[in-house]
């Protein structure tokens, strides 16, 4: 029996589903508008033909494994083969894959804490043990990454670092100078380094490094990535891993036995997708949207210490701590008075308690009810008109930096 | 690291999807005439609206999870709740997730002997171990399952029997008789008794006795389903766990790590599928008549002992005794010189090395063409044109068939 039980966002986010008015910033998953139709118009012309019908290879389809290697060589300059991409059920399919294929039962790995809940129990399904490690340090300047932490916290248990990059629920990023030293660690110490970029696509400010490069050069940095992520296509839960040829071919018999093969027609949307950048550009400007309109109704909340929070550099969340040392009964009032889900932050690190995390990635008029109620809730008001008003004069500044991008081409 | 590696029906079937001309009547799936249009019309539908955008229940769709239960209440006559249900990632999804559930590391799992390859693998990724027993057995008459040899191979360590009802190679199914004595050891015993009925609507002759019955009746029986080989919806990878409220429950965890939910728009085809049952009776009648064809084909070989076999009672194979004692080197030069893909029968059981397992459910004209070959390799040769003729007879006569039932009503 594994005694394991669901993490508090999924348990939020059940209950925010069962009522008929609650508006959820709980799942970490984007909701705007929908895919893409053209995605979904891609995806009727594959219907008019047979090649959806059947399994498809393993690692996915030769295609969206050719198309994802050579963009990511583009992007990270360095030389990425068919044989370096496996397609997984989301990355967390990817990510479950490649512990069963590189763990032994009883392996630690560790978690440089505040991290995604979901990862304790993803390597206790492995039969391995999470070793949560305080590496991300709320200082004076806010939230750092102290890769001497992690350092410290190698022993000859350790068989693994999974770490999500950028960070869920902070927000911030490694700098490129991490990387490359936790990559090097990770070899001298012979333990695999799994960075999670599910949320490459929605960095705001300063620069992001991924893994890609390494995960080709070095035979122990495995990196994962996400379409339901980058693409708002949640549904289809398409994912990769990009890792050594030799990881890979570890990983074909557990995809064989976990998965099968991905769904055949979600890798077409998804090759889709892929082959529009576009899209990307969308749902990143989307998010930005979002992200800008959350900080200025919680501003007020954040000066009064009601919500001290952080901007996010990145991701689809705000993790603001609250004057609760556990907030987890404050999220539940918030649920059932304000009709908002959000999610309490013990589940994140023992260190998080206090906080909460709250996701943006809504649509402008569902997050503008939410953050209507909330600031209600904390009785810092913001009216909806006032906050649709800010999005709706955020957007014509995108549609005209888009404009310019565009003339300058 | 695991030590696993791929089963022959991969390797096979991968070499044959590699070769230009290679007829595959390797891997088991239903490859004839593709998914069904009118479940694609309505795939189309559900795309003009966001219903399959986002990630979906984890445990499957509210409506897919309730028709399912509503149907098998009738057709087992018993009282299938939601809560019994779990939508997983094709059957094997299901029973991987459920194995991760009530399994512990080291834990036996006994294996009827012969048996689908993949179930060793998939019990080694539980970090359990696979018991070879050989309870089905070849008598005079034909394969035939022998309890006591379940009965007598439960030691203190076992916790779990798997097996495949109809069977995968075989062709068999249990008796209601052998069913209920199952069920009741599992119970006597504190295992769990897991069923997989993947090639349920494959039955030809004799009586199919389900244990969706028992599952909800009986907290050790859990039965496994799959709309991928039922509707010949493979590459969509929707199958189902009929189980105890108990079971299901402790599934909840393990499902949200390794499938987080299945993919949206793939429960949407199964749910039009499941509510279209013609869509069954013509997958039944399409294999049906491949089965006809493909016995009518090979009853020379089978006449002179060359390939010795017994008509499947259900399911998609010919299992069939050649001369060697090992047949692997037999099924490679089948391929490498006559460009058919079958799978040789070691990985079944150490008792059925010298045997070959054929897929027959393959569009006509290509199962046509690899049965010529598979006799003129044979030195039997059969004409394309005089198999074709007989399928096409046999189609008239399921047509009339079909005319008279629906007169008849």
């Amino acid at each position: 029996m594994s005694g394991l039980v669901l993490s508090d966002i999924k348990n939020f986010e059940a209950i925010a589903q069962l009522g008929t008015d609650v508006v959820s910033l709980a799942q970490g998953a984007l909701r705007i508008g929908g895919v893409d139709q053209a995605i979904k118009n891609y995806v009727k012309e594959i219907l008019d033909t047979d090649l959806a019908d059947y399994y498809s290879p393993g690692l996915g389809l030769p295609e969206l494994r050719a198309v994802l290697a050579q963009q990511l060589s583009e992007q990270g300059q360095c030389s990425v083969s068919v044989r370096n991409v496996m397609i997984s059920h989301g990355s967390m399919g990817g990510i479950v894959t490649v512990l069963r294929a590189v763990l032994s039962p009883g392996d630690h790995v560790l978690l440089p804490d505040p991290t995604y809940v979901s990862y304790y129990n993803l390597i206790h399904v492995a039969h391995a043990q999470p070793i949560s490690v305080p590496a991300f340090v709320n200082s004076e300047s806010g939230w750092i990454f102290d890769i001497e932490v992690i350092k410290k916290s190698i022993t000859a248990q350790t068989r693994a670092i999974l770490i999500a990059n950028p960070s869920n629920p902070l927000g911030i990023c490694l700098t490129k100078v991490q990387m490359i030293e936790l990559a090097e660690l990770a070899q001298f110490h012979g333990i695999y380094l799994i960075i999670d970029e599910v949320y490459e696509n929605y960095i705001f400010e300063g620069e992001f490094c991924s893994a890609t490069s390494y995960a080709v050069t070095n035979p122990f940095v495995i990196r994962a990535g996400s379409f339901s992520k980058n693409f708002g296509m949640s549904g289809w839960r398409v994912g990769y891993v990009i890792a050594s040829e030799d990881i890979i071919n570890l990983c074909v018999p557990i995809q064989d036995i976990y998965l099968g093969n991905p769904v055949a027609i979600a890798q077409y949307a998804a090759l889709y997708a892929l082959k529009n950048p576009q899209l990307l550009v969308q749902a990143h400007n989307a998010v930005k949207q979002c992200r800008a309109i959350t900080l200025a109704a919680l501003e007020p909340l954040n000066e009064r210490g009601i919500l001290k929070f952080e901007k996010p550099a990145s991701g689809l969340y705000i993790f603001a701590k609250t004057k609760e040392n556990d907030a987890t009964e404050l999220a539940r009032e918030i649920l059932h008075l304000a009709h908002v889900a959000v999610v309490p932050g013990r589940g994140f690190s023992p260190r998080t308690s206090g906080y909460l995390r709250i996701c943006f990635a809504r649509d402008p008029q569902v997050l503008a009810l939410g953050l209507a109620r909330l600031t209600k809730f904390f009785k810092q008001p913001v009216d909806i008109e006032t906050i649709l008003l800010s999005a709706q004069k955020f957007e014509q500044k995108l549609v005209q930096e888009f404009a310019v991008q565009q003339e300058s081409r």
